[in-house]
């Protein structure tokens, strides 16, 4: 057996083995697909270290081919040991079911739900123009990094895939090459019950560079096929591997295999058809071979540094703004924000005011919307337009995907670490969930811009009018939700997500809001006391264009003899994480009658503050906003009825 | 001027007029494409009736056109009249901002958010494929109807419609066409700086029949492409119509124009360019010659009556299961179900049986899964699985395609208010969400059937562990979420949304569920009395898998001289429909400890049940079902400890 195949056996029964130790996992692609991740590997991954900014990026996008990936990650001289592959699937190891980010050294980016890693590799490599753009100059390729995407049949059906896909194409993005492991069947069995399409057509009229290598099980064809693919002047690539799941296996060319382990029998019986001993062990030299990979990865590593010397030396400037690109600069936004807000300013614009402040001082901070920035306003005023013929425009236009703008917006923000903006209409918010949660999930400063915020929205219709857009996005772990009622709380809710550097959603109001004696050092805290009447029967709690409600439904309460305190509440999440002493400040237990005012139908306020929610709990109707809000119950005297009714029972 | 030119651009102005009055709109998509329904409302469009089960259904895609829409329906004799065209996005009016199904005669879907009614379009033209191959013999084509879908470069550019396409591409679904208008202009601008594909070679290459019109404001033109579309033998079509959007008006071919209301002048100018005189008036020579295509309409309608009473002569029994197919047979699920349960087996093998029964009494019922039929088991045993040589089969295969799924499911249940199930886990219910929003806005009865229903997935890891998608759920207006504890439960819930006809979740656990003396009865009322202690201290309220988990706790607080009650709770929707008194006695607010145990983090238990949730607010983990759980601290020791601090803290 020459090296290579031992090599590829090797990773093969490494993987088997684990799936089968584990009880659990997918052995199918393993098999397959072996050849394939370890002619990457071996010849053209270039990975030395996880703080290597200029590393190419591979991203597992069929992220069940976990056993796979840790095995080669084994082999080619990552943190990932033998130990690490015997607990494959067990709590608390590096080599969890599915690849997780932030948990094993060399992965990227956390896959599993299918066609995420596909959006999240083509905002690397969107991540990778805009720097490449920037600080590439004569012979100085600071950054030239391929990104590399490992993809199934499953993530190619997925619409988040297509979308991202079409995108890539049009920006003509290429050092992006997807690897795709086409091997016809799935999980309900063969492909074509399902998916007949070709893959070829449609990738060509997206723009792609197409590669078929009808022997994907060969080593020295998907090697050349991935270095052509390296080659291509202006498209991305996709290189279509024909293999077999489940090869070698007695289930070899079957759907029973995808999600299955091996038996120790059926292992034996691999093992011998592999030629491989097994057992957890890896013969001296295939360890040998592999690990020069890494020597290969380390060499260029340190070309790279000392290029990077000589381009400090000849381009200073440039190096030092290449420098700072990954800094965070303070950020005074009152400051700069001084006088920049008109009177009775759309919040939408008012937002567009401080985004465009952020952007002034962050020099990364980059993003665009669903096709929809005229309506947003989310747009960066002198940033340019990100296109093919302009990779230093910092506004994308992701056209009407919403679901791939928030993956591609997890990609990018991963190159560096770096805040990155998506917008569209609270409505469509839905759209994007999947890739909101992954943004949770891995803990990423992607900043969630959602304008259009309520059933005022009017005329559009119930389509376009969010009721329960807040309690999903609320609902999702590590996610923090701010809401803020005017411009001193815009303000603050942008400091703070700044400087937490973690996944934020913004629901901007798409019309003026009115004045009202906000802080923004209240609002820094998450809820604050707005108005308080002395010996006060009444406590309301609202957020964004309700606080205003709340405030006008005081006015009548007073005359009425009723007295009350306002609170704003900027962001729930901010104000859970407070110290208790504060919060007990804020919550005034003592007050019986407790109010929760959001125009949602979100039942966390009553478990942060108590009371009853004076929300919107059914879907709205097509009519003028304020027409909306009358047929809706949703207007002051309805407040103050919905409060007097309550006191009145109690 | 020639009539036809006159008839289209009296929609044109008409349209333009409606979105002057109410000054809010979108005219550039009604100039445009004015030729393009006109076309197809004269000459293709069979509709005499929505009782007619065998007209074409026409789906408007693109819902912001909705002005465009109702002025075809005005013209075309449908139940929109010149007042309700006046009443144009006012609150209550038949012609809200987008089309609203059973709101407005003609319009069959609710339509807006992009991509949506492609896939509904695809399920209509599934739905008259079955019926088609069911009923229709010899001469006699019961069922042919043709299903129109009007799109524009927004839907095709959404991951759900590309889902869709690719599917129907696949079941070579003939008798749909794709109107598509292609204007190249979206709202961020030309459609170049989002999108540059090859929409002729990516249908082409997903098996699609491809016509382009080059000259898309030729009504010749147009209806020719029609007639032609019709004749496509084995694949679905898209008509490429090459238009201009504003046509006639000062901003034709600029997307200013897409949400814009034109101003009096401008639309002055307007009604100049076209030489329509408007003011919401309709010539007498358009009137008529529009009419002729009712009367077309009426005169198929009354063939096909004739032909239904020869094929009920000729062909009887035939004919008796074709009315059948409508009808809804009254469900004995716990009878049907007799014997069929095995001991310990697990929730989604149970609910496996239970929708066999279903389908063995509900000949219409039929659905699919998101290529995880082995895993969540949703399978008609012995329905065959639908593909384009096989359009009687029962059992869907949507590939992994989960948002299509959901909305193709909407289209089918449309066609004849029937049934339909789908399937996925739950945990990537996220990626259905738009659509099941949509079903709820309908109120659709398509049933969601999500397996795999909490942290206990295991190995898997944190992607694929449910946290937020039960809150998630259950914030959708109208969506009634089911989570039973075991099959006496699991018929029960079955039975209660067989029965109610509306949109409803299925949250089933993979693994088997402990053996708890669950009741059939108290469970169609969303919560009941499960067991209590003489004089309880503690009142716990579970669903699902916790049922069981509050069961053992309940076991160590009464060794411990802790006395309790225990209420399962299938379906908190239900529970709340119940009456107030029923509701009292089980809510028995005169315990004061009142805990909520459910593995997700939803705060609407409280708002119900009061007290405290034992959920689940944090993601997963991966590795083994029980070692998560011990992980999350979510065994019942913790539950106890739980309890007993709050008893504590009392």
């Amino acid at each position: 057996m020459k090296i290579n195949q031992k090599c590829i056996n090797t990773a093969r029964i490494l993987s088997a083995e684990m799936i089968n130790r584990a009880n659990s996992g997918h052995t199918g692609v393993a098999l397959g697909a072996a050849p394939i991740l370890y002619a990457l590997f071996k010849d053209h991954y270039n990975f030395y270290s996880s703080k290597y900014i200029n590393r190419d990026r591979f991203v597992l996008s069929a992220g069940h081919a976990s056993a796979l990936y840790y095995s080669c990650l084994h082999l080619f001289g990552f943190d990932v040991s033998m130990e690490d592959l015997k607990n494959f699937r067990k709590l608390g190891s590096k080599t969890p079911g599915h690849p997780e980010y932030d948990v094993t050294d060399g992965v990227e980016t956390s896959t599993g739900p299918l066609g995420q890693g596909v959006a999240n590799a083509v905002g690397l490599a969107l991540a990778q123009k805009t720097l490449a753009e920037r600080f590439n100059v004569q012979k100085f390729n600071i950054i030239d990094n391929y990104t590399y995407c490992f993809v199934g049949d499953g993530c190619l059906m997925e619409g988040v895939a297509q979308e991202a896909c079409s995108f890539a194409g049009n920006l003509k993005l290429n050092k992006l090459i997807l690897l795709y492991d086409c091997n016809q069947i799935t999980i309900d069995g063969k492909l074509n019950v399902a998916n007949t399409e070709s893959v070829k057509g449609k990738f060509k009229a997206m723009g792609w560079n197409v590669i078929t290598v009808s022997n994907g099980n060969s080593y020295l064809c998907i090697t050349k096929a991935i270095s052509r693919a390296k080659k291509s002047k202006n498209k991305p690539t996709i290189i279509i591997f024909k293999t077999q799941i489940g090869y070698g296996s007695v289930y070899a060319g079957s759907n029973e295999i995808h999600g299955k382990a091996l038996t120790d029998e059926e292992l034996a019986k691999l093992r011998q058809n592999l030629g491989v001993e097994g057992g957890f062990k890896v013969d001296e030299d295939v360890k040998e071979y592999c690990y020069r990979a890494h020597r290969r990865a380390k060499v260029e590593y340190f070309k790279w540094e000392k290029q990077v010397v000589l381009y400090k030396n000849t381009h200073p400037d440039l190096c030092q703004q290449f420098f700072d690109y990954f800094n965070r600069p303070k950020l005074n936004l009152q400051k700069l924000c001084k006088g920049k807000f008109t009177e009775n300013m759309a919040m939408r614009d008012a937002n567009h005011v401080v985004i465009n402040q952020v952007a002034k001082n962050l020099v990364s901070f980059m993003g665009g919307t669903a096709d929809v920035a005229p309506s947003t306003k989310v747009y960066i005023d002198d940033g340019g337009d990100f296109s093919s013929s302009n990779y230093r425009g910092r506004n994308i236009h992701y056209g009407v995907r919403e679901h791939a703008m928030a993956a591609i917006s997890n990609g990018i923000s991963l190159y560096a670490n770096s805040s990155v903006f998506c917008s569209t209409f609270l409505s469509f918010s839905n759209y994007a969930l999947p890739a909101i949660r992954m943004s949770a999930l891995m803990n990423l400063p992607v900043m969630y811009i959602f304008t259009h915020d309520s059933i005022i929205v009017g005329e559009d219709g119930p389509t376009h009018q969010p009721v329960e857009q807040l309690t999903q996005l609320r609902a999702i772990p590590n996610l923090t939700v701010y809401r803020p009622a005017d411009t001193n709380e815009l303000m603050a809710v942008y400091s703070l997500a700044y400087e937490n550097k973690k996944p934020s959603a913004f629901i901007i109001a798409k019309q003026a809001l009115p004045e009202i004696p906000t802080s923004f050092e209240g609002a820094t805290c998450g809820a604050y006391v707005l108005a308080e009447d002395e010996k006060p029967e009444v406590i309301m709690f609202a957020s964004g264009s309700e606080v205003g409600l709340a405030m006008k439904a005081k006015e009548t309460l007073n005359k009425d003899g009723i007295s009350a305190v306002i609170v704003s509440v900027p962001s729930i999440e901010v104000f859970e994480r407070q110290p208790e002493k504060f919060k007990k400040s804020i919550l005034k237990h003592e007050i019986k009658n407790r109010f929760c005012i959001e125009a949602s139908n979100d039942y966390k306020w009553l478990n942060v503050f108590g009371g009853k929610l004076f929300g919107v709990t059914s879907f709205g109707a097509s009519g003028k906003g304020k027409d909306v809000l009358k047929f809706m119950n949703y207007e002051p005297k309805d407040l103050v009825k919905f409060i007097k009714n309550s006191l009145k029972n109690e």
